[in-house]
């Protein structure tokens, strides 16, 4: 592992995208907000800000490759994904900086720093929630009902290189989703690549699938995506495809996605894509860890002890793209 | 302004606190989550991690601070108050980065990338919200009713250090809140301290109230706090005096604060504290802006135009707390 410090010109955050939702007809109440304060009249009436998304950078003072990395997470999740691991050893941000890539770690709209406009009164539909439980067999750490609290009872893959003790500080960084919000996700962003100019996007899981969107629709804003273990995949319409195959794409693929029929259905879907866009031309490479030798990784690499590894993998495919 | 590079070791993220709640009784549903992908069943029922708090850190390869800061956010916003101003200069983290403070930038329980346990289920109130029509007087930009979505309309204090073009840039970084929860804050707070070691604590608004009871609670885990425009104040019991002598306060209060008479109320609750704690011979120090010639300050002078004159004055003072 690489220690050495990165030169850092700065660290700061903004909101893309967004407009003006109104609540209209609600009760104002009188709600004790501040201990020893006086009540105030909380009134939900009124204009929010609604679809938006935030967005961290992290500038180097020298960069080293020609275009910043937006780093986009996957379903109930934040850019927290792409900081520390689990069991506290520097993550892919980190790495990628001190490979000499300028960061811009999202949080989509509605998720983590890019708040949540009220529901009922914005948002019609409730949103859900990621257990324990549900996120073990989803992120392939062993078989479905395998979680337990108990550290010595969980049934864990053989092999497993997620640290499966820390199990829980990935569990903590589970936030509420919507999932039919998708559309609204990608206009936020696409507002963010406007601003911050020609982008590579690291994308896991379901912001995979809204990555491989944005380079059917701006290409002009991405120059390569890399796309960890895509939920799937949009269409790929015939007339998208001289769009799509102006931007790299790198499909990274994990360990244990035949044993879960849900990972065996989405990678299913991503191959087929990944072929036409193949065979339109494009570049459509495919680093499927098994195949290389490298087993044991979970639906989180960026978390797996392994982690570093499976970085350098992707940074020499991203030099080989551009330098 | 300085706009030399920092020389950084780390930037990651780790949760704090927290424990196991269950759901049961909820009926699985199925629900297409991944486009193109099969419906998949979403059961809510299961173990969630509720009541952890975010904690992002930036570690100078050679800091110039004895102590970390740690930064508390007020109520309905998250670390990102600490970032970027909303028109984009660099905020105070990069400040006290620069000045050689390691920083370590948090989202309370429930808020941002901390996330948030389902409600009904594990939260039995709902959330609140805070719109723009409330922040516009809460937060001193003006009068009462004084914002409208047309720049041209609004209301506007003489002489207003916000930026007020880019107010809708704060109104993006306002996230659901509960009012009830100080307490679970304050829980996973302690545990993040106990794994920093002992910090000064920059707070802000309901931050601030916390981070009072906090020195109340743990003096051994706190260097000194600067408690910007708090919230009010907890009881000061006399059990609790001789904890409280040992951490220096600086109370920092901005303009406007007559005009409003929640501000007035929240402040006199303040005062009254500061006065407590210099009688009982603690370090209680009060730095107010229109008092020393600094004019038109909000409640959140992180982002005024000025704030890095205001975060200068706090620097000051803490190295002359320790150095």
């Amino acid at each position: 592992m690489n220690q050495t410090s990165i030169d850092v010109l700065e660290i700061g955050s903004f909101s893309c995208g967004g407009q003006i939702a109104s609540v209209h007809g609600r009760e104002p109440k009188r709600v004790k907000v501040a201990r020893n304060g006086p009540d105030r009249i909380v009134d939900l009436n009124g204009d929010y800000i609604a679809g938006q998304c935030y967005v961290q950078f992290t500038r180097l003072l020298k960069p080293k490759y020609p275009y910043p990395l937006m780093l986009w997470h996957g379903g109930a999740m934040t850019g927290a994904t792409w900081e520390s691991t689990p069991d506290g050893r520097p993550g892919w941000q980190m790495f990628f900086l001190r490979q000499g890539f300028d960061t811009y770690n999202c949080d989509a709209f509605e998720r983590g720093r890019a708040g949540s406009a009220p529901y009922p009164e914005v948002y019609k539909e409730a949103p859900i929630y990621r257990n324990l439980n549900e996120a073990w067999s989803l992120f392939r750490m062993g078989p479905k009902g395998g979680y337990s609290t108990d550290l010595n009872k969980r049934k864990i893959y053989a092999g497993q290189q997620f640290p499966v003790a820390y199990f829980e500080q990935l569990g903590a960084q589970f936030v509420p989703r919507w999932t039919n919000h998708g559309q609204e996700s990608l206009s936020a962003y696409y507002e963010a690549m406007e601003k911050v100019g020609p982008v590579v996007i690291v994308s896991h899981s379901q912001g995979a699938n809204l990555a491989m969107e944005a380079a059917q629709k701006r290409p002009d804003l991405i120059k390569a995506l890399v796309l960890i273990e895509p939920a799937a995949a949009p269409q790929l319409e015939p007339a998208d495809l001289h769009n799509v195959v102006q931007v790299p794409h790198l499909f990274v693929w994990g360990d244990f996605t035949g044993d879960d029929g849900l990972w065996s259905d989405y990678r299913a879907v991503a191959d087929e894509y990944a072929q036409q866009l193949a065979a339109a031309g494009g570049v459509s490479d495919t680093l499927d860890l098994p195949a290389q030798g490298i087993c044991g990784n979970s639906h989180v690499p960026m978390m797996d002890r392994n982690s570093d590894q499976v970085a350098q993998h992707i940074s020499d495919w991203l030099f080989t793209q551009h330098s």
